[in-house]
C-alpha cells in the first residue's frame, strides 16, 4: 500500500511497533483521542496512521506539501453500500414509478413496463442498456435545481429494504472517520464514482463533509437555455456525456483535479485504473480497497458478483501489496446508527 | 451589478457613503488597510466592497454561508492581457516553431508553413479553423505531464513583445487584490475561461494563488493507457472534448462546481451567459465586466475588437445595471511590475 517502501506487514515486528507508536502519537496529539476509533487496531489502521503520518512530517523524506494532499474515494461499495444494486438504480426505479402519470406509453414499453408491473423476474434480468435507459430517462428533462431537489426528496424519504432507513443511513462510520482525519492533515477529499454527479452532489455535502466541486462522477449532458421570459436555465439532456468508470476514473481526475492522487481507496474493478494512476509517479501513496466480507452486518461479496465484483484489481493489490481492508475484521462498526 | 437591490449609483447620496464607510470599516477591520489599493476610490471599488460585506454580514438580508461564496472568473482579458492575440496561441506558434524539425511535412503544409515562414500577413488573417487546428496539434501526442512541463518552460523563459516581459507578468494587480479579498472572505475564486484547462493549470496556482481543480477550461480528449513496461499514463489526443466559452461557461460551472456563483467577472461576449447565469437564481450578486480603454498602459478595444470583443454583454451590462469596471479610470495600476 505504500509505494517506494514497501507494504508495512512486510517490515520487522520492531519496526512496525515503533511506526504505531509513532503515528498513534502523532494522531494523539492532533484530536486527543484515537481518529479512527471504528477501526480495530490492526495491520489497516496502522497502515492509514502510518501513511498519513509520513506524508505530513516535516522534513521526512515521504513529506507531502499540503496542497499536494489529494484524496480520491470512489464511493458505491466505498463509502456507501451497494447490494443489492447500486442506490442510485433504486431512486431511479422510484422516479419510473413517480413519473408514470405524465409517460401513459411506458404501461406498455419494456423496460418500464416491467417496473410499473413491478416483475421483479423481468427486473433482475435488466440488461446494462436497459438500466441505463431508465437511469436517463428519469435524470433528464428537467432543470439541475429540479432534479437536485427530487433527489433531496427522495433521500429524505426513502427507505432502504433490508434496514428500513434511509439510504444515506447506510454510509460507513471507519470511511466517514477517515475523511476527517484526512481533512484534519490538510487534504482535499474528492469522491471519483460512477454514480450521477448530480445524484450524489445534492446529498454528498451534509452526508459526507465534501463540497459539490470535489464530487465528480458520470454525467449526462446539459444545456443552457432561456424561458419565455428570458430566464436563464440548465436543462438535463437524456444523452450520456461521460461515463466514471474503469479508465474513464484517471481520465476524470486529470480533468477535474488536475494533480494525480496520493490517496485512493475503491471497493471493485472499476476503482482499478484510479488505483494504478494514483500508485504511478513516485512518492509514497496509499492504495485501498474495501473487501465486502461481512453478510452479517453488511454484505460478503466478491469475485463473483454483478454488482461491485472484486476480481483483478483485488490480484493486482495482494501482488503489490496495496491495502486490503477486510470489513469484518478491520471495522468494529460499520453504519453510523450501530453505535446509537 | 447587484441583483436584488440595484445598482449602487441609484441609491441616494448620503446611503451610498453610508455604505461606503461600512464597506470601508469592514475592509479596514479584515486587513487594517485599503484591500483593494490599486483601485481608485470610485463606484467601481465601492460597489465591491459594499457587496462583499452585504453577503458576509452575518443577520444581514443579503448573508451568504460560506460554502456558498462561489465567485468565477474569465482569465484572458478579465485577470490577464490578451492582445493583439490570446497569449495561448502565441504559446501554441512558439510551439509550432519547436516541434518543426519533427513534423518535416510542416514545410509546406498550411497553416503551418506560413507560420514557420514567419509569414505575419497570412497569420493575421488564420481562420478560427486554422488556429484550432494549429491549438490541437500542438497540444496533443504527449502525457500530460510532459505537456504541463512544455508549458512551464514556455511561461519562463518566452517574452511578450511589447514590454518585453515574461506572459504571466501581464496580470492585472487589481483583480490579484480582487481575488485575496475574496478568499479572505472565505470565498471559493474560480477561473472558468475559453483558455485550454492544461495550459492555464501549468502556472495558475503559483501566479493567482488558485488551486487546479478551481481552474476551469477547453478540454481536449486524454486516453488512459499503459506503457510497455506497464507504466500508466494519460494521453493527449487531438481532438476537441469541450469548448468552455458562451452558453458553454455555463455548462461547465454546473458540471466543475455545482453551485452557481454569487459573483462572476469577465470582458467579453463570450462571459455574457456566465453572467446571465451567475444573475439568476435569486439573492445577492455581483456581475462585473472589465473594460479595456487603456491603450497607453495595456489595449483599448470593445466593440469592434476581432479578439475579446465587447458589444452584446456590454448593452446588456448598462441594461441591467452590472458593474462595468473603466481600466483607465478605475485602475490606478495595471500591472504588478508598475509598483516596483
Amino acid at each position: 500500500m505504500c509505494a517506494g517502501t514497501g507494504p508495512i506487514e512486510r517490515r520487522g515486528a520492531i519496526a512496525a511497533a515503533a511506526a504505531l507508536g509513532l503515528a498513534l502519537s502523532a494522531a494523539r496529539g492532533f484530536a486527543q483521542g484515537d481518529p479512527l476509533p471504528s477501526w480495530t487496531d490492526g495491520a489497516a489502521k496502522l497502515a492509514i496512521l502510518d501513511f498519513v503520518t509520513r506524508v505530513t512530517t516535516k522534513g521526512g523524506a515521504d513529506f507531502v506539501p499540503p496542497d499536494h494532499r489529494i484524496a480520491t474515494f470512489d464511493n458505491d461499495g466505498t463509502l456507501w453500500s451497494e447490494q443489492p444494486v447500486y442506490f442510485e438504480v433504486m431512486f431511479a426505479l422510484d422516479r419510473v414509478r413517480a413519473m408514470a402519470p405524465q409517460r401513459p406509453k411506458w404501461k406498455t414499453q419494456e423496460p418500464f413496463r416491467s417496473v410499473l408491473a413491478g416483475d421483479n423476474a423481468a427486473l433482475a434480468k435488466l440488461s446494462q442498456r436497459e438500466l441505463l435507459q431508465i437511469v436517463m430517462e428519469t435524470h433528464s428533462g428537467m432543470t439541475v435545481e429540479a432534479f437536485r431537489r427530487t433527489v433531496l426528496e427522495w433521500v429524505a424519504t426513502a427507505r432502504e429494504k433490508r434496514f428500513n432507513r434511509p439510504y444515506t443511513d447506510l454510509v460507513y462510520q471507519p470511511m466517514l472517520e477517515l475523511l476527517g482525519y484526512l481533512r484534519a492533515h490538510d487534504f482535499r477529499t474528492f469522491i471519483v464514482s460512477g454514480g450521477g454527479i448530480e445524484f450524489m452532489r445534492a446529498w454528498v455535502p451534509s452526508v459526507y463533509g465534501i463540497p459539490p466541486e470535489q464530487v465528480v462522477g458520470s454525467s449526462g449532458a446539459t444545456a443552457f437555455r432561456k424561458t419565455a421570459d428570458g430566464e436563464p436555465e440548465l436543462v438535463k439532456l437524456p444523452r450520456v456525456e461521460f461515463v466514471d468508470d474503469g479508465p474513464g476514473k484517471p481520465v476524470a481526475i486529470n480533468r477535474f483535479i488536475g494533480l494525480r492522487p496520493i490517496l485512493a481507496f475503491g471497493n471493485s474493478d472499476g476503482d482499478q485504473q484510479m488505483l494504478e494512476w494514483t500508485a504511478g509517479g513516485g512518492g509514497a501513496r496509499l492504495l485501498g480497497l474495501v473487501h465486502h466480507t461481512d453478510a452479517v452486518r453488511e454484505w460478503a461479496y466478491d469475485r463473483n458478483a454483478s454488482v461491485g465484483r472484486l476480481d483483478l484489481a483485488w490480484d493486482e493489490a495482494v501482488q503489490r501489496g496495496w491495502l486490503v481492508v477486510d470489513m469484518k475484521r478491520d471495522w468494529k462498526v460499520i453504519y453510523p446508527f450501530e453505535k446509537q
